[in-house]
């Protein structure tokens, strides 16, 4: 059980749209469309995959809060600076 | 012929390759991964899609400078306007 | 007392430090410096921005799990709501 | 004379306002105030440097397409090379 686990088939079903996004930009390239056009496609799919990212970062941060009044201040930090290394890699992506 | 163009089997692999990446991450989120390991996956798909846009760009560029010389001032401006929103929406995504 | 208390004079070395690359893009600008010349410092200045805002995200969610920890989950789930809010933000900033 | 010279009294204007939104962000730390508000202004500084740095790109983009209609193909690809780096700088930082 993740913090993620409970809406997890709602991220499939986003994940399975982003799958089919970047199928079509592969079709919108083999069909040599307008680049600009091709460049709005991508800044969409990468929307998408950021709101995901979004998702689960805030899941996980519930998750994590609520096993740290379980468990206490040790385990705690740890899953802190974990999260807040994901969000740095996240913002720079 | 678009500034894509000579490119194009090189970012149809790189699209493929993403579509590998968004493929895993439905993997990882059936089987139950750790959510800041699937986290670490979407930023390095992030990543990817970024890099796809920022070299289509590139390309779109110097084809739009090239037909700016040949063709002049109306048609090009027109194409830097298009060209400074995608980079707008792509700083956005 | 916040999170980011303990680390309160370095925050303001960094903003200082920022101010600073503020004043110095507005010189550039008066001195007619070249665009792209510019733009580096701009992104410069942007990464710097970012970092404060990373530190304090971590001292916030360092203190945050403190706070869970000693006051349970009520208070925990706003403030992890609240966290994720400034995280989406910062994301799209 | 650059692209941006034109609208530089706009830029300045602009960037007064952003050294203004940083000291804001100094007092906010001097005076202990609630972490997530102070990055909610980080995140509205950030968004103006951002903005700041678009425009002058377009700004760049219509000089480097008027210059390369005027002075031909060498000078335009090492034009467009140096713009793409500085769009891949501001996307990552």
């Amino acid at each position: 059980m993740y913090g993620y686990t409970p809406n997890k088939e709602d991220y499939l079903k986003r994940l399975h749209r982003i799958e089919g996004q970047v199928r079509g930009l592969q079709k919108m390239v083999e069909d040599d469309k307008y680049c600009i056009d091709i460049l709005t496609q991508v800044s969409a799919a990468t929307k998408a995959l950021r709101s995901v990212a979004l998702g689960l970062l805030e899941d996980h941060l519930g998750h994590c809060v609520a096993q740290a009044t379980a468990e206490g201040g040790e385990v705690a930090a740890e899953k802190v600076r974990e999260a807040s290394e994901a969000i740095t890699r996240l913002v720079k992506s």
